[in-house]
């Protein structure tokens, strides 16, 4: 099997122009089948008050009104995306940016039953393999904005490390594929306030030992709950570190590897 | 050859939510290959004026500084075209948006050389037929935003009318191309307050003659000098019309047809 790199990309580093075009300097360099999926920083929410647009937050997640769709979409796959692709372009890597509406990519549905109305926010059914496979086919690198849609016509919010993680997982039996969650961390912390205390390799007895001990920061209990879902699924392993220093990610040097 | 359709659509349609769903329904019953470009609509002028932004105009043309650029790539690219797109996805039309920067498509420059600076609009260089082939072949419909690259990292602003007769040339040495202009006109009139004094078929000689009695409305001519050049570089035929009825436009029993 050929070898694919599934790279998601955090907020806080596509806020930051010189951080972001270290990052894509670096990402046009992995060789072989590449994915990015990007997120959204702060720019959505500072349009939207600029806007007059009041958001609203409740535990901690922004409720998704039609009119914060709007914004959403136009930040996440206008403004950003298309910066990522005409960045990676400059340097000859053949971008081609997509939401999950575009060649019905990723298909989801509005989510329901919860106790809170989080309003356009759609969970993941399908991602459609075939198209990834014919463009990496084509050797095209696909950008992946994380708005997805229905089918009948609405476009939905959805959370851009769960759509990093079912994109790598439906690419897993096709492609050799690693799923690598870069951010502003140094990858999982022994000791939440010591960039030092990186764990460099993590099993899932180990991973439950350190949860037992409370010694996992709550903030990572998602995203590693995720990642050794993903491992489950065929993934051959999951990567956690800092954006920073992509090239060392990937090879092992830093951050955690899951696995 | 097999037929291509490269249909343009009007900004006053896209403005027009009604207009635009009866456009797309009737765009996605077309039959074989089709492409569809986009304008931008009054949207952007008001999301500039929300955000305080001021619009400087020279000669009737918006100048297109950073900010603008952002906010056209956040409408055109961001929210028109994924509106489009997930639309036409719930009419079981497996449509995928573009811009120029997406997989190289469409790469341009910079306008210079004129007497006023437009700032970020872009001038077409190339079209990347191959990319557009590989996606026809694969059934897929592309739908583009009239947002070009330099393949410098730099996004460009460029006319949807321009983008939609670049995309038909490129496309008519292996298609049978047709490229129609819908929008909120009948097509060309012979009266221009008499709707219903559409010129059925016009030619390059009956064009001159027209032309030269000052009979041809000044707003029309560029969109007619364009789709000759068009004819010349060997496009079956460029149909002008009412976006109302795509349809008739198609079979010929409304609008202009040039060629």
């Amino acid at each position: 099997m050929n070898r694919l790199h599934v790279v998601k990309i955090g907020g806080n580093i596509v806020d930051d122009v010189d951080k972001l075009n270290h990052f894509l300097t670096e990402f046009a360099k992995i060789e072989g089948s590449k994915i990015l999926i990007h997120g959204g920083g702060k720019i959505a929410t500072s349009l939207a008050e600029k806007m007059g647009i009041e958001q609203t937050m409740v535990n901690g997640r922004r409720i998704t009104d039609a009119q914060t769709l709007e914004i959403v979409t136009m930040v996440y796959v206008g403004l950003i995306n298309k910066k990522i692709v005409a960045k990676l372009q400059s340097l000859s890597c053949n971008a081609l940016g997509l939401c999950g509406a575009d060649g019905n990519l990723i298909k989801s549905h509005k989510r329901t039953g919860a106790n809170i109305d989080y309003g356009f926010v759609g969970d993941v059914d399908l991602v459609n393999q075939r198209l990834l496979n014919q463009l990496l086919d084509q050797e095209v690198v696909p950008i992946i904005a994380p708005i997805t849609h229905d089918q009948k016509g609405t476009l939905l919010n959805t959370n851009a490390d769960t759509v990093a993680q079912e994109v790598a997982c439906a690419m897993a039996s096709i492609y050799d594929t690693t799923l690598i969650y870069s951010f502003e961390k140094e990858g999982v912390l022994l000791d939440v306030n010591d960039e030092d205390s990186v764990i460099s390799k993590l099993d899932l007895d180990y991973y439950n030992d350190l949860k037992s001990a409370g010694k996992i920061f709550a903030g990572m209990i998602p995203k590693l709950d995720n990642a050794f879902m993903a491992i489950e699924k065929g993934l051959k392993s999951v990567i956690i570190g800092n954006a920073d220093h992509l090239d060392m990610l990937i090879t092992g040097i830093k951050g955690t590897t899951i696995g």
